[in-house]
């Protein structure tokens, strides 16, 4: 069993690495050989099986041909630019975003060797009219640039995989919170930092209300999704291999007293509460009556509460 | 006012280009120039104003940008090949029905001068386990490669509307009959060929069963929504500038009682039913509980009934 992760050097590459490193196996086989790539170097991880780190520039077909080759059973296609990214950028991030998934699609097409795909969209595919609740049968409606190419790369997993070229899975993820590490530049970054800088002493800036409501998971449950969506039979995806993955509605202020309630009164009087213009637009059309049935109904999880969230943060991230 | 249409050599694009020479105007404005683009040479259209005919492969950035130029105030984007033949050639289809759309937005973003592009989509963009009835808020899942590249079209027009580079409105189209002219290589060719043909003394194959239901629109009825859909207020259009164009439902049967009302009985014994494997695979996933809410409360329409869908093949296609 040989596993690829595409975008192994980000969060959740490296953390969805360290997790196969710790079972070994996947889809029932022992894995011989993880293919962390990157456009940067990926950070090493301790694994009882081959761990091989290589740049790879998703936006080029030959680049992604030296990734891919036809012993690659799982692939994992993580790589992408955010979301205030590819707004502010137009042409990078539809050259990353969808001519990358393109690249990832063809290269197996090319090989013939019908690997499990599994790809990371995002429940910015929503929005605009359409009425909520969102459910795996909503429109693909997105409102910002980075939707509109992460529902294009949906659309082409499912065509790829109805071909029989891939065996594709595609999971609509919530927001991760709370994510470790430095901040992005998604729309969502402050989202993790109100959380991440006050539970270190630092402060951190929270440009919306209180009563914000947003759609979370954890990094933990998103890896252990990612496994289980690798998993999963492909007769149990029918037609529509794209699904939302689970998570849950929190607003701000269940939020910070959550963590009121798992660290003390002292990190949320670090987080200031000045706007920012920059991602209000971004911010606003987003709505958060989201219905993940398909997923759960197939085994995968949210975080049973925000207090569990932070917890697996301290453990996973703070104390490590 | 200077109009193209990407697609100027067929059946939907001449109709359009002769509606628009008896009309003389567009939007509000007379129109100038009519550039019909094809592939092929298109015919030539009498009009008060200068035609145009120019050869234009839409897969090529070059081709398309010698078409579109600043002064191209509405560009129909009808260019495209159809289901049976994108299903046959992948990359074909892909090439032509998803890249030259790109290809075309890319020259107006180029241009900054924001044209009106009025895309066709297709009810193929619905499928799979998606419950009925499809309205405009239904999921993109389409089952075959051609409503694949509909739906990446409809994202992107969408997204290129939504940044401002195009004023962009979108129509997923209804299976047009009766289609004047020669078999296409569209699994849904037979429900032009059943009328046309016997109306015209000649044999015809029905490959499915009398109460097989379908979803059409007259060509007539179609260029009048085209010409409506280049002129809806933007405004109009909110946040999701595609929607289904109007269209009934009718059983095989029903057309053909329709046609013996209007022609006698003598047509419907020219028709044969003989089953045709090669389309049943790109047939059996269709649904029919279409709802084109959002169109019809702009005041485009459907035919009333068959009869007069075949009464206009008769005035427009066979007397003339």
């Amino acid at each position: 069993m040989k596993v690829l992760i595409l975008g192994g050097g980000g969060l959740i590459g490296q953390k969805l690495a360290k997790s196969l490193a710790k079972r070994g196996t996947l889809r029932g086989a022992p894995i011989d050989e993880l293919v962390l790539a990157d456009v940067n170097d990926p950070a090493d991880v301790a694994a009882p099986f081959a761990v091989t780190r290589i740049r790879c520039d998703i936006s080029d077909p030959a680049s992604v041909a030296s990734v891919i080759d036809a012993d690659t059973d799982v692939i994992y296609l993580l790589a992408a630019i955010v979301s205030a990214h590819a707004e502010e950028d137009f042409d990078f991030g539809y050259k990353i975003n969808m001519q990358g998934t393109i690249n990832a699609l063809e290269r197996c097409r090319a090989l013939g060797t019908r690997p499990v795909v599994v790809f990371t969209s995002s429940i910015a595919v929503f929005g605009g009219e359409v009425p909520q609740p969102f459910t795996d049968h909503s429109a693909l409606n997105p409102q910002i640039s980075y939707g509109a190419q992460k529902a294009i790369g949906e659309i082409l997993l499912n065509d790829y995989t109805r071909r029989g070229f891939v065996r594709g899975r595609g999971f609509r993820l919530p927001t991760i919170s709370v994510r470790p590490g430095k901040p992005n530049r998604a729309a969502s970054g402050f989202m993790s930092s109100i959380f991440r800088e006050p539970l270190q002493g630092q402060p951190a800036n929270c440009p919306v209300d209180r009563d914000f409501p947003h759609f979370y998971l954890s990094p933990r449950k998103c890896v252990q999704n990612l496994i289980k969506g690798a998993e999963l039979a492909q007769e149990d995806l029918g037609k529509t291999p794209t699904m939302i993955m689970p998570g849950r509605v929190w607003t701000i202020g269940q939020m910070i007293d959550a963590m009121t309630a798992v660290a003390g009164p002292e990190p949320a009087q670090l987080i200031t509460w000045n706007p920012q213009p920059e991602i209000d637009d971004i911010l606003k059309g987003w709505r958060m009556d989201i219905r993940p049935e398909r997923a759960a109904k197939l085994g995968l999880e949210a975080d049973s509460n925000f207090e569990e969230n932070l917890r697996y943060f301290l453990e996973d991230d703070v104390a490590g």
